[in-house]
């Protein structure tokens, strides 16, 4: 893992600012003769791509995808596999008058820190835009995954709003614009948000993914834990400031008797081997000493509110100068919505990273 | 990073069990010329050794660390430091009875599911023991980011008990058995504690450990990123379930005009340059875009209760067997008032890391 | 390092086969702020280039680098630098009919046993063309290293036939095209190169390349060592099969008073502080223990004659029956001309590292 | 792989100095249920252990191997390895008077030159007691190859003398002190050597180490080339100057039509299957495009005569004052005895981790 590369044998680097020629990334180690076509890829990405509803930026890029190596005659090769999304609405001109001012809440300040130099516009490299790179190689990740692992993903929390648990419906969560678990919830919110958007105001939200079909397993005792892959991989994802295993949080509120997941012996399978054992909670969130148990893997993450709001914020210039900062560009009211396809992606490619990590070890 | 190993360029990779003869661990990368004794890693780990209070497990652990290589004549000398640490009490016999069952909640059933194989002596690898010596590498990684970067820790939460923000004072996490930083409220949560023990159950807790004297520009932008390390070191952390940066999972209710951080000029410098930036608050626990701003660095975590309590819990041995399982031996009421120097120690060492990956691309 | 990434701070990973629709590498961990453009690296890229004299393949690539991220306004950000190349010139007629069949020598039967797939045309991700990467990404590490350090490198040996050293000048490589660093015997060589092309053979070489400039200290003392870096690097070439650091292989026929080079005190500066030492010789190759002697670093690699020859020989096609090659496509009769700029530009990856990590460590 | 780690999946980090109270390695990644005690490595530390003939150091060290975790009953569990090897014959006033000098042709000036500090005593770090280490490693990684790969490893080059190939017998390499293939040979080169040893001087050889067994698919294409991986491994034993795979650096005088190695049908299976395929030769050394052939992988290196020898020889001291250094420990006449078990344990270390990265993008 280092700067702009994430994993370990399910290896992608991600390149390319918000408004250059293009963006993309490398996706190295992703085993041979899988089949591969731009189709695959290209569903995953149209669910992230911005100007879909009024509720995301109306930057309008069709997000169309390239894949310009490792795979031959619609198979994976085992060699690097390069995505490639060119940039086609960049409108840089909304970006111009604040090159020079920190947007309180942005990476502005803290480039220029780092690097003495930023690609101002529209974020450059710390815009939302990389995260179709993450789009794309999780979908190549599934197809390492198949068919057994299932992935889903929604919205649980907009604002002070909170889903009703009895009505989590991961099916619903494709058929409204704001990926909602909670279809009940999903209409509320979204007039909420619009009134939201229409303020020029914006929102925080927690997201929850969860994976189905993991066996027992995967992961690593120490540091190369299944449950701090997926803290690192869901703290990457922008605006991101919280991550949550199963009981997260509260599990600080919880007592050992009600903590611990209690377990039964499997159903007996037909040649009568012990199946896998059940489990009558799911508190671990499916991971325990940082392997998995078997159960639906469970994560969360909160992100903040996008900083790009109409009402003037107090900053400062490059020249260390008091100003005012207003963000006039193309934004999202609630940047929870976009990070849902993302969520699922970063977690196929965690899980596809440790599934060949324990058969490597494992065999 | 990879299995046993942690961080880029300061590395430290740890080993040992429990009930072996020793524990330690190999750190790699340290700058030389340094100056470095076991005295200097002695304190730390005074303070993370079992038995010192009944709220913490009555193992008797010296816990006395050895240097067996990379200090010379009190220098480091830029080559690996071999920290090793001797178990002592090991009183196997407190385990043998549950050799052969999964304890919920514990990584035994998780461990047997990946390698087929466990030392089931106090939990061997997955033991607590362990972060002893992520606390030695700590101590080290103070030494590398010197006097001017201070770290604090304590425990913020106990069970549904939180403490009171007006009477935060991190100089008497040192001064209660708990670390609690609220004087007020270490006293009551010492009496609730000493009935959750006395009971034969346990408690979760959330630390928070913040780090003063950062410098803007530390991190990097996309996954290397500061939070994103933070997250991984503080869920690698036995128990964690739940990791916060900042505002952190409460982000999600805040709106844009609460969360953005805003900035006004420093204060000119005695030179007439510019100051460092002033925040009128920190929801960004210090880190925009992945990089440091120059405030306090702010982390908490949430760990679950201990899962080794005395009521019966229903489980299965290890063929698959309904059973029931008491764990009698030595065991922490809350984890959480150990995890306070680990805490410390891991913000330390990603801190460490950081400041020379920095050092290395920008000079 | 990974399967298809170099280096440990400063990065690249290439991407792209032989007849696919472009090739390219994506670098990380460029320092900021350095100047770039495009025709800083297109300036190496042409020496590597095919098709330039009649002693390399006809293949004609304009091998025109395109910069897609990384640089804004003519300076490098710190962010990742993808550098993409596009195809022009496949034909991939011209291997049509040996797509079934194993090439002796070529890497065709290997693939094939690893992954149960290749891109058969122009030997896909084993094609020489992979290395107009490398050229790319060293012309961004000679960047890094600036214009203290130079690197010049030639083919010494070809077939029998090897470089009188008393006649060795750096500067004649450039003026001929065989880079040879010998003008007489460079003339010499070309007519019997001409005779081998003509033939339908192939010959392999010795390519020395060396960089002056280098302090002392850069490297590490066990498995990060500069010379094993290099030795990993020029391994790494297509046709490689042996590399040397300074005497070499023939460091084995020296006595202990022959080899280790005697140091006398270097000349004092003008403020009257010691000089780097003087070395009355360099055996070592300007590495001693893994670390830079400030000397010049000196290393060579062997290449193998290309296996694409128009003489038939004995293989077996992919279902295992007997069959006759014969190689029909535009070839190198002496790839180890067009590794001359590769040498040059591994040279320069590995330095650029280590001086990175030797910053990141060392200050 | 960083400055002292080696490996991708087996990875194994060195510790310790050779005058300290220890040396070490630290053993991750390997996989579980492989039965091993310390005589499974021991045997292997008696082969380099010093002081067996006069042909080596008279340093007495039992080089006595300790498992202080990682195993468990028996068997490897899949957690961290750790191998200590205590120090007992260190005697290191006989390096006093050479602290303040740099003696030529070790590595005393170049850490200087990187660290600023140096354990003078005994060459601390670049000892070659290091490479006790490697063979306590290499020994484990044995036990994951298992019985059906054999290394073997002889010094086939000895100063000026060269084995009769014809003669090649790699089970006579144990059966005399110079662990030279050759017996006849072995015989004339002890005396030589005996002489070298009394007039105080030394002198280089060549190592050749072989393995049978490894299937074809082993490998990667561009960077994790296997004999990249080799060529990097060989070329960090103490005193390499140079890394040969197959024909080597002989490669170069080779046509196109020699070097090509060609291939007939294998011998079909007893069920009618194609079996591997023969080759007619191997200039190849089992390797092509980085991966595995099928046929013996065959590595050789140069390693330079010891530079402690008892010629007074031109230094300069730590104040950059001309001196003449003698130097008067115990030493090797020539390193390349000892470089044989360490040979044999670098070339199973890069094998094992190959087989597992195999494994684990191939299935």
């Amino acid at each position: 893992m280092s700067y702009n590369t994430f994993g370990r044998l399910f290896r992608f680097t991600t390149w390319g600012e918000s408004h250059g020629p293009a963006i993309g990334c490398t996706i190295d180690g992703v085993p041979p003769l899988l089949s591969l076509d731009e189709a695959d890829i290209q569903q995953y990405l149209n669910e992230r791509k911005p100007g879909q509803s009024k509720y995301t930026t109306q930057r309008q890029e069709p997000d169309a995808v390239k894949i310009l190596s490792g795979v031959f005659e619609g198979k994976t090769t085992g060699t690097p596999i390069q995505l490639m999304i060119e940039n086609v609405d960049q409108r840089s001109k909304d970006y111009g008058d604040i090159a020079r001012s920190y947007r309180p809440g942005h990476a502005d300040f803290t480039y220029n820190a780092k690097y003495g130099i930023r690609d101002y516009r529209g974020g450059g490299r710390s815009s939302a835009r990389e995260t179709a790179s993450r789009v794309a190689a999780g979908a190549v990740a599934r197809k390492i995954l198949g068919d057994g692992i299932t992935l889903k993903a929604g919205m649980v929390q907009m604002g002070h709003h909170i889903i009703e648990r009895e009505r989590l419906d991961w099916n619903a969560t494709r058929n409204n614009p704001l990926f909602c678990p909670d279809p009940v919830a999903a209409k509320h919110w979204a007039s909420e948000l619009d009134k939201i958007r229409k303020s020029g105001s914006s929102v925080g939200a927690i997201i929850e993914v969860v994976a189905d079909g993991v066996p027992a397993g995967w992961g690593a005792p120490v540091y190369g834990k299944l449950d701090a892959d997926l803290a690192s991989a869901m703290m990457s994802i922008n605006a991101a400031k919280g991550v949550e295993i199963g009981a997260g949080m509260g599990a600080a509120a919880l007592t050992g008797e009600e903590n611990a997941d209690q377990m039964r012996p499997g159903i007996k399978k037909s040649d009568g081997a012990d199946g896998p054992p059940e489990f009558l909670s799911n508190n671990a969130g499916g991971i325990l000493g940082g392997i998995s148990t078997g159960q639906q893997i469970v994560a969360r993450f909160s992100v903040k509110p996008t900083s790009s709001i109409l009402t003037p914020r107090m900053s400062i210039t490059e020249d260390g100068e008091a100003t005012d900062v207003v963000t006039k560009g193309r934004h999202d009211p609630c940047v929870g919505i976009r990070a849902v396809p993302i969520a699922e992606a970063m977690m196929a490619i965690v899980l596809a990273d440790h599934m060949m990590l324990h058969r490597a070890q494992c065999g």
